[in-house]
């Protein structure tokens, strides 16, 4: 759902249209230009390769951003929560997947309605499960639901993150024959996803990870297929190594998201030769609001950005004159100056800053300040509301 | 503002009466009962020290809350944003203290325009400046507004912890005096705010520190005296050092906020003998929703809860049972079985965080779930708005 000036806020509304270094601070602004340009790459690289993409919501948490996704070829997108699914079918999306475990009662029962509600206008929802329990009680609540449409089910498998997933092997192949047991459940595929792969840092240390998960998904997937169970799709991937799952011949879709905003983080990997040219396109705008000989202070602290992944970069410096942030708390940065000419900026002066991570730094905002035209000319194109902010249940 | 049950969304009206067990995960809990009681001893250690306590509200950012603090004897309140004083101020709170600089001349218009509009309520707006150029931007904003009434500044020294504020002594002197002679700005003290020493762990060094402060905040008001000009207040302070402002007879003020959750970092501190006894009262209820033989993982990750001063404790375990949560990411914990006699809890079984840092846990939410009759047996009493979550300008 475009969020159009009406639905605005009237300050938010007032801000449409209003040249960039007049944006109050801190304020997280999304370069329109660069995310065009970052989905245009990441549509041509799953065309090439033939893969489907599902971004992940959880990034952007905007029902506007997922239909723009969708017209540029995404089919369909990843949440992490059941509210975020909610959130982002109130606001048009119709193809969700829930990526993740859910085990609370009322949960699941939200989940089996909306499954209801997205099969009625065309749409689909998934969800993963890594327990038999899981299985049980998502059946249970789709039989209280009363839907006869059904719910894909991906069985998550375990393929190096060490957090959820049963093993690759046999677990699996029980799991999955549950699913196929249950009248409302639909054996969708197998979830395997390499998170902490994405953020190792050199490009064959990536490379060695997602190799055993190609690995342990195609031996998985062969398992239950000689037991007489088709596996329609193995789904996974992120930013960090999307290069080498789409290569794979194995994974059938593309979860990654990051690579519409691209973080610090994500930045400080050294880049695969094949991997797309992904920019920046998320920053927080921040203004110089202390000044001392030895360091200046801005006003944005970690309840502008979120910190889980390092801090955030000082953007548009060249490295002679580059600015080290340092955390200052919830409300202040601190900054020193670090390259050999680097002078600290002047009280008042405003400063853009790249976020360490962009999906926790989205969920601090409830709006994303669109600029057209860049960081240093640009005007308010528009106001992106963030739907599915603070949503964790 | 009372959170009445009219003004809550739907889903939230019915949490009202709720078993604690059922309280959907994951959640932001406030054990009522524990933080009633951290207030009644806030309010008995001001009162025998004959210190003024103004909370700071960035830590809860909730009107109900900061109008049930005022009843137990807090007068008014501190807040870092003029955004928070607004937001506040919409619930009823009227005398603020915005104890940061603004710099902006839009966000300063704001804060001169409700300095009248809560001087018109008969309440009062401070501010905090550490710059020439930010009481000329101040005393202009309060020209354009128009109005009679003055807001109270307040000079920022630097007693330590090297962020805002300017050097103790001639700096501080010079802008007392600068304050002093803008007919709209009334000088009405010095911030002296030590943000670093709450978080020493040894009760020696944060005592070391705060003496360091204190001789700095005496020194620097005995200079601006000399020079004829009254220092009416000496303010700062927070939780894990407020028994030495408190008792050094030249703070007549107490920004502590912390007390009244208590979070996981300021439990970390060696205790000093005179700190009231509080108890952590803000918990993140979870559930189990994923298990393996090494490890179970929970639905509460850095999006439930602030990671920037460390990851939360698992509450209510004796020490040989004790489980360790490790970050799993936006929307996951990872736990570990770390007490001799620990076993990991089973798929589905709901447990209790304590946040590391509750300002920025708080600034996740919408709601503070409040429960009275404790953590195990309790039922839903209130759910507490807050009101301030995300103001950051």
């Amino acid at each position: 759902m475009r969020s159009t000036p009406e639905h605005l806020p009237e300050h938010l509304r007032a801000t449409i249209g209003l040249r960039v270094d007049l944006i109050d601070t801190p304020a997280l602004v999304v370069d329109l230009d660069a995310m065009e340009r970052n989905i245009q790459r990441m549509a041509e690289f799953a065309h090439k390769h033939q893969v489907r993409w599902r971004p992940h919501a959880k990034m952007h948490k905007s029902a506007e951003i997922a239909l723009q996704l969708e017209k540029a070829g995404a089919r369909g997108h990843c949440v992490q929560k059941v509210s975020e699914a909610e959130a982002l079918a109130a606001g048009g999306v119709a193809d969700l997947y829930i990526s993740n475990e859910v085990l609370g009662g009322a949960k699941l029962l939200r989940a089996a309605r909306l499954a209801a509600q997205l099969a009625a206008r065309g749409g689909r929802l998934g969800i993963a499960v890594d327990s038999e329990e899981g299985i049980t009680r998502l059946s249970e609540a789709m039989r209280v639901a009363g839907s006869d449409a059904g719910i894909d089910v991906f069985v998550e498998i375990d393929v190096g993150q060490g957090r959820c997933g049963v093993p690759p092997g046999p677990a699996a192949l029980a799991l999955a024959q549950a699913v196929a047991a249950q009248p409302r459940l639909h054996f969708a595929g197998l979830q395997a996803y390499h998170g902490s792969a994405q953020h190792l840092r050199s490009a064959a240390e990536r490379r060695a990870a997602i190799a055993h998960a190609v690995q342990a998904a195609a031996d998985t997937r062969a398992l239950i297929e000689a037991a007489g169970l088709p596996v329609p799709l193995v789904t996974g991937s992120g930013t960090g190594t999307l290069v080498h799952e789409a290569a794979s011949g194995v994974y059938g879709e593309l979860q990654a998201g990051s690579f519409l905003f691209m973080d610090a983080d994500y930045a400080a990997n050294e880049r695969e030769s094949a991997q797309p040219a992904f920019e920046h396109a998320l920053f927080v705008k921040t203004q110089v609001i202390s000044a001392r000989p030895t360091h200046v202070v801005c006003d944005a602290g970690h309840k502008s950005h979120a910190v889980d992944s390092g801090m955030p970069l000082v953007w548009g410096l060249p490295p002679e004159r580059a600015l080290r942030y340092a955390n200052g708390g919830d409300e202040h940065g601190v900054l020193h100056a670090t390259g050999p000419k680097a002078r600290l900026p002047a009280l008042g002066r405003m400063l853009w800053l790249v976020p360490g991570h962009c999906d926790p730094t989205v969920n601090l905002h409830d709006y994303l300040i669109g600029v057209r035209g860049g960081l240093a000319h640009g005007v308010v194109e528009r106001v992106i509301r963030v739907d599915a902010r603070g949503a964790v249940t």
